[in-house]
């Protein structure tokens, strides 16, 4: 079994998932840049796992801090919280995390340097167990929605690749099929990153669950063909009113269910919420350079200069969202303002 | 200025477009088998275009057979008809075009096997210039569509490359720029073969129209932005009806029309409409090998030994279709019949 990111003796380790499926490689982050570099590059790529990762790299780089204070200590830290927000602009998990660590240090002002950064260290592990038992609350609430013999169709890659461990989408396709349900999964490939095809095919087989990999082009003939029950994915940003921001090409697979009446549901882990951003025109869609799209690793599939726009994610207006699977449970967009209310300090 | 294909001194000459676009090479067929082989390994590819390669790959095997008298020649023919029938299923155009050869020559039955073998020559280059010239009433017709500004989202390739020259869907494109229009065009890439970004993308920027390259999942944010007017696409074969067949991920941006507002025209000489046919469902779709989606030259993008749907077209119905754009002009897609009326011998 991979472990996507764990901490361990001062470094950050991480799978490195652009090698993946062909490469199974480990990197070894020993400092918080390193991380940094890590997301901005996807070796390490999904809201949750970035945003475990930027926490990671936020307590690995406070150890080198050398500070009398807590001011100093914190002043320090400024930077380090720079860069890791200036990672990636789409998923609000980074943010999240920062901030989580931004409000525990301001409780605990009275602790020396050293048991500072002994605190950051443990909340990060915290982050990282709490996102995985979040995962599997998920999956219990989500596989609900899933029946015996049910086809699911997802996006990217939602799996344990793209958390702390056990996925988000992922997760109530693992628990259904511990359930005995048979299920089967088709995944997209997801171009232009290959999130489907290179990670979703690739951890799904890993945990024998069976998935068909397609184009992103095939959704709909197989919609058309009633193959598909139930779509569920996963999302970088979900706004208050249930618009969900996630990997470009979520948006179109929104419209396709809705035109042949299947059910599109949004694994959201509540850290992945942004409460404070109305609606999903304010979130802001990363771009990403060319190179993706007109080149396949060392393959280039595109004549040279050609002019590229590399949207990374879209927005999918709440209206076309069934649910939105928490681990606090399932909610219509339109109800995601009582999860505020109950998690709201 | 490249040539798709062209019949010159008894052998068939194609672009290689399977290396486009990074290589611009040709090959000559010297035997209709040649031809044969190019058509089911996509060095040749696009509806007319195969059906054009078919009609000169009977031709130059005509050349090669001994017979003393008009059945001779035909049952020696028959072998080559089947060859060239057996190579792709789901675009009408081979069809077509073998009937058509048979049909004239069931009309010079008192021709020697000499004129017969040169009247197949003839044959072949009239189907090829009738092609052309089909393709650029499309065009004058398909321009009233586009106005000064129009950004045009297109599908896979139906231009030059697809056809004998100058292209279905891009006919009406490359006569707008011709009027003086602003126009813009948007390719997307198409996976699992990459038509756009290889074939699409090359031919408009050899002739200077703009051309900006997308990934499949892009189309749906672009709209969703206001930033598409129309959509222009071919069709490997249409039912009376006006249900199109056409490359994996048509029918999809058929639903993103709609929901968008957007008009959805098709560009369908009269080659490609099959009113034998009465609906899509009866449209047979070929299913290509796993390779096409896990493999993008040597790139291995998928683990060893997934499972994978390979649908190389989908079937979208009528009703998605705003216009269909023949070289006899244009038609919903309910008045197709009145084009049969008019052209049944």
């Amino acid at each position: 079994m991979f472990k996507t990111i764990e901490l361990v003796n001062g470094k950050v380790r991480m799978l490195d998932q652009s090698r993946l499926p062909l490469e199974v490689r480990y990197i070894e982050c020993t400092d918080y840049t390193m991380v940094a570099e890590g997301i901005k590059k996807l070796w390490i790529r999904g809201a949750p796992a970035i945003g475990i990762a930027s926490a990671m790299g936020v307590a690995i780089g406070a150890q080198k801090i050398r500070a009398k204070d807590f001011e100093e200590f914190y002043s320090a830290l400024e930077p380090i919280f720079s860069t890791m927000m200036s990672t990636r602009p789409t998923a609000v998990n980074i943010e999240w995390a920062i901030n989580r660590l931004k409000k525990l240090l301001s409780t605990k002002k009275e602790l020396s340097v050293e048991k500072l950064k002994s605190l950051l260290i443990e909340e990060a592990h915290t982050i990282l167990e709490e996102d995985i038992e979040a995962n599997k609350s998920i999956g219990r609430w989500g596989a609900q929605l899933i029946k015996d013999g049910d086809t699911i169709i997802t996006h990217c890659n939602a799996g344990a690749l793209a958390t702390g461990g056990y996925g988000t989408a992922t997760a109530p396709m693992r628990v259904a099929k511990e359930q005995g349900k048979r299920i089967q999964v088709i995944a997209d490939e997801t171009r232009p990153v290959l999130q489907g095809a290179r990670l979703t095919a690739w951890e799904l087989m890993q945990d024998n669950i069976p998935v068909t990999l397609i184009t992103d082009n095939t959704a709909g003939a197989l919609m058309k063909k009633g193959e598909i029950n139930i779509a569920l994915v996963g999302t970088d940003r979900t706004a208050a009113n249930g618009d969900v921001a996630n990997k470009i090409g979520t948006y179109p697979l929104a419209i396709l269910c809705k035109e042949h009446g299947i059910p599109f549901y949004v694994a959201a882990p509540t850290s992945s919420i942004d409460f404070s951003i109305a609606s999903g025109e304010s979130i802001p869609i990363e771009e990403r350079d060319s190179l993706e799209v007109t080149k396949i690793w060392d393959c280039q599939i595109a004549p040279d200069g050609v002019n590229v726009i590399n949207l990374s994610f879209d927005v999918t207006p709440a209206k076309y969202v069934t649910g939105i699977i928490t681990e606090k449970g399932i909610f219509k967009p339109q109800d995601l303002k009582k999860l505020h209310e109950r998690t709201s300090l």
